[in-house]
C-alpha cells in the first residue's frame, strides 16, 4: 500500500496519451453535490463547450459516463429496436466493434468492407444504402487500428436523401483532424478523450441532432422509483439497457434534472479541460499542430527506411502505421523504447497483429520534442538491433518538416 | 472558459460526499499506457486491494468503469437470458432500479415489497424463492432512498440450498456497514466509490465467485476484430452489451489482456486510494467511525425534536432520514444550509419525496467535527425559519455519543 508511483512514461502509441497538466490538475478537485447549483450549472457550461468541440448547434450534448464505446452502445442500443436495419462500412478493428454492439442490440447488421489500410468511396456507401434501406448509417471516422480516416463530407446528403440517420465514432479523429458534425450533417457523434483531446478514458462525450433525438424520445421511459404520475411511457420498445437509456440521461442533463446515475464529476472535470484546452489554443490551430506532428514523424520514418502502412491520402493526421522490417522483432524494438527510453508505441490488432507498429503523435504530445525524442530512440534501438539506417536523418527530416522545408 | 471554481461544501447528504483528500492527490497522476507493466500491475493490486475490501477469495474481481449502476447492469446482464427467473425483494428505490434493469434485459422479473422503511425478513425472501425458483435473487443491501440496511447473512445459505445465484447492490452501504461476502456467501457484489468508500462516482467495484463466473463464462464470445482463430464461442447466448460483458472485461483485467475497453487510468487510481484508506485505517474501525458518526447524527436531530425515518433497528449506519416538520419548508430549509452554512444536505424520492430529508455522514465526512457543523446550522437554519426547538440541545446530544455517554 505504497503511494502511487508511475514512471514518466512519453505516451506515442495510438492512445491513450500524456494527458495535459491542466486536465490532471482539475481532476483533483474537490467535489460538490450532483445538484449543487454549481455543479448543474458546469454541467450546462460543459454542454455548451462540446458544442464547439463538434461544431454543433445541437441541445442534447452531454457526457455519457464511461470509455469511448460507452458512447458508442448508448447511441446505438437506443436507437436500434431488435429487427432495425443498420448498415456498418468496415474498414479496421472499430467497425467491427460497431457491428458487434449492433448485432449484440439484434438489430439486422449489413456491413461492407475495404481491405485494412484503406478507406470507402462516398458511392460504395450509397449503392449499399439503396440496397440496404437501412435506419441507420453507423461509421468509424478514424480507426486506429489501421490509422485511417474516413472523408465523412458527402455522407450526410447521402443519409438525408435516403432518410437514414447517420452516426459515427470519431473517438481516435476528434480534436487532430476536422469534424464538422452541423455542416456535415451528422445525426450523432461520440469520442472519448483519451486520444487528441488529452485526457484520460473514462468519459465519452455525445452529440445528438434533433432527427436522432427524436428517434430515442420515442422509445422514453422513465424508471420506476422516480416515476410521477404525469410520466407517460412512450409508444416505442422500451430501450434495452438502463444506463444507456438516452432519454433518461438527457432528462437528467435537462432542465428536468430527473435522477439517473450521478454523474462522475472528477471526469467531468477533466472533460471540461480537454474541451478547453481545444478552444482556447483554437481548434485549427491545433489541427495544424496535429498535421506538423504527425507529418514530421511521417518523414522520419520514411527518413529511417522504414514503410509507412495503408493509403497515406487517408490517414489520420495523429497516428502513423510502420511496417515492421523483416528480421526485426517487433516486440523486442517497442520494449527496448519502453524499458530504455521511457517511450511507448503501440503494437496492432487482427490482420496487423505482429507486421505493424502504430506511432501516435496527440494532443499533449503532438510537440516536436516528443517527435524528435521518439525519432531518435527509435533510431537508436533499431541500430542497436543491427539494422541499418542512415544516422540522423530521422531527425533531420522531422525538423525540415517543422521548418517548412517539406 | 474560467479555471474551475468550486464553493467548498460539506456533502451531508446521501451521497456523493467529499473525497479524501488523497484520493484526490491521486487523481491528478500522470498516465501511462493501458498494457504498461506499471499499469497491469497496479490493475493486479487493486484486483488484490478489493478482494480486502469484499472480504472474499474471489479471483474475479475488479473495475467497471462507469458510476455504480453500470456495475450493477453488468453483473445482471451478464448473468440473466431473456427469461430468465429472477427474484427481487424490493425496499427503496434501488430495489426497483435491479428489477428494471432485469426488466430491460427480458429477465421474468419476480419482486416481494416491503413498505419504504423497513426490511425483509430472510423468511420472506427464503418463502418467494420456493415459490419463484429463480436463478438469481438479486437484493439491495443498503438502499439510500429509505436509508434502510438489508440483513444479508442468512440469504447466502438459504440460495445455495436452492441452488440461486446471489447478487447484491452494496453501493450505499459498504465501508460504513459489515459485508462480508465470503462468509455469507454472496456470489456477486458491484458498489460505488461515492458513499463510504469517500471517493468519486464514476467507478465501479465489482466481485464475481466462481458460481457466478461458470454462469456468465457461457455465454463468453470474444468480439470480431481481435479474434484469434483459437477464440471459440460459448454455447450460450451472447450477452446483449458488448460495454458490460463481464467475460470480455475478466479477460481484459486476466492474463490473456484481451483489449476491451480501454482502462479509465485516473478513475482506477481514485479506486485504489478508497481502498487503501478504508484498508490502512482498518475496515472494522471504519465501520465504527461510522457507526458513531451516524448514531451522534441521529441523537443530534432526535434531540432537535424532529422525528427519525423508518425502523431504526435496520438503519444504515451512515445516513438518517429525518421527517420535515408540519409547516416547515423542507426545500428552504436545504436552501439556506446549502446557501448560507456551505453545507447539503439530502431530499427524498418518490413516496418520500418533500417529506424526508436525508442526512449522511460517510466516509470522510463520517467526523465529530462535520456532524456538530451540521447540527449547529440545522438548529440556527430551523429557528430562523421560526421552528421552536431546544438551543444546543442536538450538539450536545452528539458529544454525549462521541463522549461514549449515549
Amino acid at each position: 500500500m505504497q503511494p502511487l508511483s508511475l514512471p514518466p512514461r512519453l505516451l506515442m502509441g495510438p492512445g491513450p496519451i500524456n494527458c495535459y497538466p491542466r486536465v490532471l490538475s482539475a481532476m483533483s478537485t474537490q467535489l460538490v453535490g450532483q445538484y449543487d447549483p454549481t455543479m448543474t450549472s458546469y454541467m450546462n457550461e460543459v454542454m455548451e463547450l462540446y458544442r464547439r468541440v463538434f461544431n454543433t448547434q445541437n441541445q442534447q450534448t452531454f457526457l455519457i459516463d464511461g470509455t469511448s464505446r460507452a458512447g458508442i452502445e448508448a447511441a446505438l442500443v437506443s436507437c436500434l429496436e431488435p429487427g432495425d436495419k443498420v448498415l456498418i462500412p468496415i474498414f479496421g478493428r472499430f467497425g467491427h466493434l460497431l457491428a458487434e454492439i449492433a448485432e449484440r442490440a439484434d438489430a439486422e447488421v449489413h456491413t461492407i468492407e475495404v481491405p485494412w489500410g484503406e478507406v470507402f468511396d462516398p458511392q460504395q456507401i450509397e449503392d449499399a444504402i439503396k440496397k440496404v434501406q437501412p435506419k441507420l448509417l453507423a461509421i468509424v471516422q478514424g480507426d486506429t487500428s489501421t490509422t485511417m480516416f474516413q472523408p465523412l463530407e458527402e455522407l450526410g446528403d447521402i443519409c438525408r436523401a435516403h432518410d437514414v440517420l447517420f452516426y459515427t465514432d470519431a473517438t481516435a479523429s476528434i480534436g487532430g483532424n476536422p469534424l464538422e458534425v452541423d455542416a456535415w450533417k451528422i445525426d450523432a457523434v461520440s469520442v472519448g478523450l483519451q486520444k487528441c483531446l488529452g485526457g484520460p478514458s473514462g468519459s465519452a462525450p455525445i452529440t445528438l441532432s434533433d432527427r436522432f433525438v427524436s428517434c430515442v424520445r420515442k422509445r422514453a421511459h422513465v424508471e420506476a422509483g422516480i416515476r410521477d404520475a404525469h410520466h407517460q411511457g412512450s409508444s416505442g420498445m422500451r430501450i434495452r439497457s438502463n444506463y444507456f437509456d438516452l432519454p433518461m440521461i438527457m432528462d437528467y442533463w435537462g432542465d428536468e434534472r430527473l435522477n439517473h446515475h450521478t454523474e462522475a464529476a472528477t471526469m467531468l472535470f477533466g472533460s471540461r479541460e480537454c474541451a478547453i484546452q481545444l478552444l482556447s489554443e483554437g481548434q485549427d490551430a491545433v489541427i495544424q499542430r496535429h498535421q506538423l506532428a504527425g507529418n514530421a514523424m511521417l518523414q522520419g520514418v520514411i527518413a529511417l527506411g522504414l514503410q509507412p502502412f495503408g493509403d497515406l491520402k487517408h490517414k489520420m493526421s495523429n497516428v502513423v502505421g510502420v511496417h515492421i522490417p523483416d528480421n526485426v522483432d517487433g516486440e523486442q524494438i517497442r520494449h527496448d523504447l519502453l524499458n530504455i527510453f521511457n517511450i511507448e508505441i503501440g503494437t496492432s490488432f487482427g490482420p496487423l497483429k505482429g507486421k505493424v507498429w502504430r506511432i501516435g503523435t496527440m494532443g499533449y504530445n503532438a510537440r516536436q520534442d516528443a517527435v524528435l525524442h521518439t525519432l531518435q530512440s527509435l533510431e537508436t534501438v533499431l541500430r542497436r538491433a543491427g539494422f541499418a539506417l542512415p544516422a540522423g536523418a530521422a531527425v533531420d527530416a522531422a525538423m525540415s518538416v517543422y521548418a517548412g522545408e517539406k
